[in-house]
Parts: structure tokens; sequence; C-alpha cells
């Protein structure tokens, strides 16, 4: 295992604080660091706040900023923030319009994210809305089934876009909901990854093996199949993304090709070519594309596609001026 | 090797037509295919125009837009475009007010890009700015020297916005070149990269290495060495940097540290972080950041810092707004 680290016990500690250090002029350090928030909160908007476990960068941090996420915490590696994270960012940002959380479906970011919830109600007006777009973690029948991947991003964006915009909670929570339903995501690795506090790889390839249908904790994807051009990866990835979601014929589409950790840009914009190519064969307008390294799972080889079905107003949200260090746009 | 990839002969045009796709809004492909330039060409400035091997994405044509390069060139993995390709961006994207060229500083490019000016002298007026910000590849006494790596963008970066604004040629030419002598680059490798086409590794490292002072060609660097804590590593990358840069007390400063491809943003973070402590630390203000994988060597584990000292006025030029795949501010 080779990583620019110095301990397993720093390395997030150290990461978070050099994005802070780097993008100082629009992010800071909640109380006692136990988020990472705007610089500037804009009072009369509903809060958005997301987090997760380190090893996913830059989700969630690289997220906060105008037009998108008001705050985001973050644990230890492949390890949900603490309930006392949660309640600090949502009493740094709610100025009285409410919280609205986005949380991915893994059972330690649902419990913990729950308990702040149920500490802090009361105090605040607080919803949910649950990320689970990954189409094959849910195949393998564990947990809480679908797990929140790449797609995150998406439902980041758009619901940053209408907060800052003043929609109200109960419509952001809705709107969540129902972008979630239009939302899949598959991946794939070449490899697995160490995690360094544990120093152990989470499932070891060979040579000539990918493995298909990962999650971005490092677990094993729904099969192991032999390494192949990467024209037929994608094939397989989009078929099963376009046979698990409702479509209807002129669909308008976000197609978003995410790389894990290892995987350089040049694949990144091959992979996004053949999906390019083949959700046009298949009727589906790409309208907006994303290319790149957003969603993570520590160094891993390897890239998700996600496939995005969004009316024109939620095009709209996706164009909405952004101020993060992941995505800026004007 | 495992890569996102179809043939060996295909990879580079693949991954160009995909990044020309995700990013139709405002590049296109120029005649033949030959150059990519912006879709809106601005009539009345100079035309900055760059190119090199494939392989180090998003360099070059993650620079192509508004306010930074008006046209990129691309040849196979880690070769030259040709004089043909060079000629065709020079005559789409000049519109009477000259070309700049920033060539970075390699024998094959070097090359070509003389043979390109040749061969349109007299047709266009045209200046060129060879980037050579990397320290260690000089050491090894290869060919022309130091070598042009992650300090391009920078180049490009400034160049764009004073071409943008107005700037004629000779002044373009000489504020590049001044530019040049307090740019400085050194990186690092956790692995050689195999070249697609020859099927080789550039160089071999056993699990406890570390080759310092890499070009972005995998170039073996300037010693190979035990692999350590990354904070040992990036002092000795700044201190090789700090060492070699006329540095005035109170000096303005730009900060980059750049991803060689398979090096996730958390661990570009965690050095970056390092960095900066070391830099301060030697009283050199670091007045704006770049944290991110802009430069690469296929998927190449590692990195590279630049410390780049800047005026005032260059500090605008930073900032000025961009519109490119890679950068993108207002």
């Amino acid at each position: 295992m080779k990583k620019f680290m110095n301990t397993a016990e720093t390395m997030a500690a150290e990461s978070v604080e050099g994005f802070v250090r780097a993008h100082e002029s629009f992010v800071v350090f909640g109380a006692d660091r136990k988020c990472v928030r705007r610089r500037q909160l804009q009072p009369g908007k509903v809060a958005v706040i997301s987090g997760g476990g380190a090893g996913h960068e830059p989700m969630h941090i690289g997220f906060v900023g105008q037009g998108m996420l008001d705050a985001a915490c973050v644990g230890h590696v492949f390890t949900s923030p603490t309930p006392s994270q949660i309640i600090s960012a949502i009493e740094e940002t709610d100025s009285g319009q409410g919280c609205l959380l986005i949380v991915k479906n893994y059972d330690g970011d649902i419990m913990n994210f729950e308990m702040a919830i149920e500490m802090a109600a009361g105090r605040h007006d607080i919803e949910t809305v649950i990320v689970a777009d990954d189409i094959e973690t849910a195949r393998v029948g564990e947990g809480r089934g679908r797990r929140g991947v790449a797609g995150t991003l998406v439902i980041e964006k758009l619901l940053g876009a209408a907060a800052e915009q003043g929609m109200p909670l109960q419509a952001l929570k809705r709107l969540g909901d129902g972008l979630s339903t239009r939302i899949r995501s598959m991946g794939v690795a070449l490899n697995g990854v160490t995690v360094p506090h544990t120093q152990r790889t989470t499932f070891a390839l060979g040579a000539g093996e990918m493995e298909v249908g990962i999650g971005i904790h490092g677990e094993p994807g729904h099969s192991r199949q032999p390494f192949t051009a990467s024209d037929a990866i994608v094939h397989q990835l989009c078929e099963t993304i376009v046979g698990d979601i409702a479509m209807k014929p002129g669909a308008k589409a976000l197609l978003f090709v995410n790389g894990l950790g290892g995987t350089p840009p040049a694949e990144l914009y091959l992979a996004y070519n053949a999906a390019r190519r083949f959700m046009e064969k298949r009727g589906i307008e790409i309208e907006r594309s994303l290319v790149g390294t957003y969603v993570t799972s520590l160094d891993m080889q390897g890239l998700s596609i996600t496939l995005a079905l969004l009316t024109t107003e939620e095009l709209q949200l996706w164009d909405f001026p952004v101020i993060t260090a992941a995505l800026r746009w004007s």
C-alpha cells in the first residue's frame, strides 16, 4: 500500500485541513472542526447538509459552497460522521428555514443521521433525502439495499440550486425523493483498495479480472469477470442502468462518468465516449455531461456511470451557478 | 496493465472524441480533427496555442476555452503532434494579431513546433514560449535540460488571460519568458506506467520504493529512494524547489499540487497541507492555490508540486475569468 499519508489515524483530518486551506476564500471549519461550511452563510434559505466517511473526496466537502451544500461532515475513512458532528452542522447553518439532510443509504450513515435528527428535533425543522442510486450493490442482498454512490452529486447539485433559489423545505424533500427514482449508477473496479487503518485490501483481483457492480466502500461487486475492452465494459454497465430505470421516449438526461480515485481523465473520457454512443442509440438525449473524479473509493482504479433523467426545470437547476471546490460555474 | 481502452492505436483518438463531446458547448474539433479549438473564436486577439502528446490529460485540451487557449493539438501517447496539426491550429485561430505557441521543452515537441513555424512563416506572426519548469529532469543531463511539466498550466492560464485582455504578441512573449524564470516544479512517482503501444513499463518500483524527480513521460527520476511518510516526501520536494528559485522576502506565490493520474484528491490535499506549511515557514505568502489532477502521466500514482512567484498583476491574470473543461471560474 503506497499512499501519500503520514499515519492512518491522522489521514482524514490532515486531508480535510489541506482542503479547507486550499479553498479558504469560500469554506471554513465549523466549531471544533465538526463540519466544513460555507464561509458566508446565506440567511433566509433552507440549509442543505450532507456528510459521510472520508475516502470519497472531493465528495462531500468539495460540494460545499454557493449553489450547493451549506455544510458537510466528514467521518474517518469509510466511517460515518458522528451525531455530534451532524448536530453541529445543523446548528451552524439553520437560519430558521429548516435543514435538508442528504444521506447516502448505508447503515452507519442512516443510524447516525437519525440519531442527530432525534437529538435536534424540536429546535430545528429537518427533512431527509436518502440517496440509493447504485443498482448492483442492491442485488447482493446486503443491509438496506441500494447504496448511495455517484448519483449523490447530482442530488446535491439540484437540491442545492433549488434551496438557493428559495424553495421551501417540504418542496425540497419532494423534489429529492422524486429525483431518486430517476437516477441510477453502476460501477466497475480494476483493483481492490487498502483501508489505511486496517491495512486490509477490500478484495483482491488477479491481473485479468475486474469486479462489476462495486460500491464505494470497497464492497465486492455483483460479479467477478474477465477484464476486457472498455467498450464492452461500458456497454454492460449502460445496459444494466437502462434496464433498471423507467424510460420514456425522448427522455432528456445527464450522463456522468465518475472516476473512483485511481483512473486518469483520459480513460474516463474514453469511457464517456462509448457511454454517450450507447445512450444515443437508445434514444436518450444527453443534454448535460459530467466527466471526472468526484465520488471516490480511496485510490480505486475504476469508474462508475450515472444516468439521471431530468425535466427541463431540473436541467436549469443543474445550470444554476455553483461555486464549490469540485463544481464551479456561473 | 489494466486500463479503460480498446486498442492502443485508437486510445488517444477515442479519448479526445469523448472530451469534445462532453464539452461540446464550448469546444469543437478543427478541420480533419487536427486540433481542438474554441467553438467561438474571438477575433482581434492574439491566438494562444499549445499541444503535446496524449497521456497528459486534461492538459492541453482541457485548457481550451475563453480566457485560456484558443486551440490545442494532441499527438499519440507521449508523442508530439505533427507539424501539420500545429499549422492547422495556427491557420484556424490566427485572426491577424499573430499566434503565441506555448511549447513544453521536449525534443520532439520543440522540433515539430519549429518545423510548423518555418512552414507558416510569412503568412503568420508567431512567437514561442518554451516551458521548462521541472527541476529534477534537468539533473539527469538528458537532451535539452529542464522539461515542461505542471508549470505549463500556470503559463497557459496567465498568458491566456493576458491575450484575452488584448495584450499584443511581443508583450505576451516577454511576459511568458519572465514567468518561466519564476515557476518551478518537482514530482515523485510511486509506480512506473505502462505505455499502451509498447506494453512496456517505463520503470519498475518495488513495494517500498519511490522515484523522485520524475518527468511526465515516464522518464525515471533523479533518484530512487525508500518510500516514506508524505510529510517527508513533500518536504524534500519543497526544499529542492525553494532552493532553486530566486526568492525575495515577502514573495507572493501560487502553490499548485498536481496529481499525476492515479492519485486521489484526498492524498493531494494532504500533500498540499504539508507543502503550504513548508512555504509559510519560509516566509512565502501563498496567495493562490490549486490542487487537483491537471497534468498527468497516464495512470501514474504520484504528484508534483509547483511554486510560481507572481506579481500583483499576474495574480490578477490568474483570477481572470476562464471557461475551460479543467479550469472554470468567473
